[in-house]
């Protein structure tokens, strides 16, 4: 899977790519490694926000058949943005802002179908939580054709600290509900908006749900339960998309 | 992949099985066999329509480790439907039809995605071609959510003798076309109607193109080149929903 432009390895390597605040998707430490260097990496995780896998030493080999030390790194294939930054970016620029917010959209090909649908459509970005988020790999990358590229990606540590961040910043919060009676042509996307997308086993946590200042269904007339959730992504930017340039 | 509820093998029974009208996705022939029987098995399968593959030994052997005999066939998980029966039955009930024909769509997951999509948002039936379409396996069963079971999947030989019969029995031809200047919106599905969807590489065909009676795109502002096409169906099919329950 992992090719060699994905990976650091190497005791030094990889502790410089954290320190030097490089992207690192997650790390992998031979867990027989104990003392100094497993206590620097640990806590080098825990500040930089990086997930830490112990592992036995076959899956390292597997990786490089360079001497990598008992650590290997992978680095992202992307630059993720602060939203922090992002919004008054839009702003400046004079965009109406237009935002996803997955909610455990873990499933690697609906991610990358949903990045996809949402450069299409004229999303500003797209903002994952740090867990229960898809792996943002090739793999990722080829469902999205390259949108990955294309659409800044925030990774936040809490949804529902995004959400209040936005709404202070004069966003309207939307959000999925299959159990609402509002239809989504009942809504108005107009203004500056985020729309969170839940999972599709569990939909969007009923703590993102109670911050959001309103919920829509997609209608639907079959037995089926619901539609997979990119492509529902997909109908919410095309019908967004269609109230905003006045094709309605 | 093929698990022993989806396989028939030995020499009369898969001859039977094909005499009586089962359903079956393709035969698997030791390629060794020569003679009357291979000869019974090649013409069983050309009356039938079902594909025919020579194969070698340990192919075989891989699906069963009981006396195949050289013969194993794959009987679909669905009960196929022709399309010259289920389009009297539609219009008998009263149901103003809407059916999809996928043209090349060969991707297990987009196509277990659009029927998923399909049932969910109204359609009445799939129309799919002999040749380029997606096996319908179990991938296809569990991306469609089950949908599978709830609408009617014709596998038609010619696609463009579909169109003409459709068209003949009252239809009008929708085809997706990115070429096209005319947006989705700007179409009439109030009548019967059939949508001719692309593959993602191809797009239609041209003889299919010309058979239909308009063509239109969805609109896109991004700079990714278009919608993956499962998700591009749904949009497709939430318009024509919302056309048809006067929710536009």
């Amino acid at each position: 899977m992992a090719d060699s432009e994905d990976i650091i390895f190497g005791r030094n390597p990889v502790i410089e790519a954290i320190r030097s605040g490089k992207e690192i998707d997650k790390i992998l430490l031979l867990k027989s490694i104990r003392g100094e260097f497993e206590k620097e990496v640990r806590h080098a995780c825990k500040d930089h926000d990086i997930p830490l896998q112990y592992v036995p030493g076959h899956k390292l080999d597997k990786l490089t058949r360079k001497n990598h030390q008992g650590i290997i790194a992978f680095s992202s294939i992307i630059q993720y943005q602060s939203l922090e930054n992002l919004t008054p970016l839009l702003y400046e620029k004079g965009i109406t802002p237009l935002l996803l917010i997955l909610d455990g959209v873990s499933d690697v090909r609906n991610f990358g179908a949903i990045v996809r649908s949402a450069e299409v459509l004229g999303a500003h970005g797209i903002i994952i939580g740090e867990k229960n988020s898809a792996r943002i790999n090739a793999d990722a990358m080829k469902t999205s054709a390259g949108a990955l590229l294309r659409i800044p990606i925030c990774r936040e540590k809490s949804l529902s600290n995004s959400i209040q961040y936005l709404s202070t910043a004069g966003f309207s919060i939307f959000a999925t509900d299959l159990n609402t009676d509002s239809y989504i042509s009942d809504c108005d996307f107009s203004g500056p908006c985020a729309v969170v997308i839940g999972s599709e086993g569990e939909g969007v946590g009923k703590d993102l749900l109670n911050r959001s200042d309103q919920k829509f269904k997609i209608p639907q007339v079959g037995e089926t339960d619901s539609l997979n959730v990119s492509v529902a992504s997909g109908v919410i930017l095309y019908e967004i998309l269609k109230q905003r340039t006045g094709n309605d």
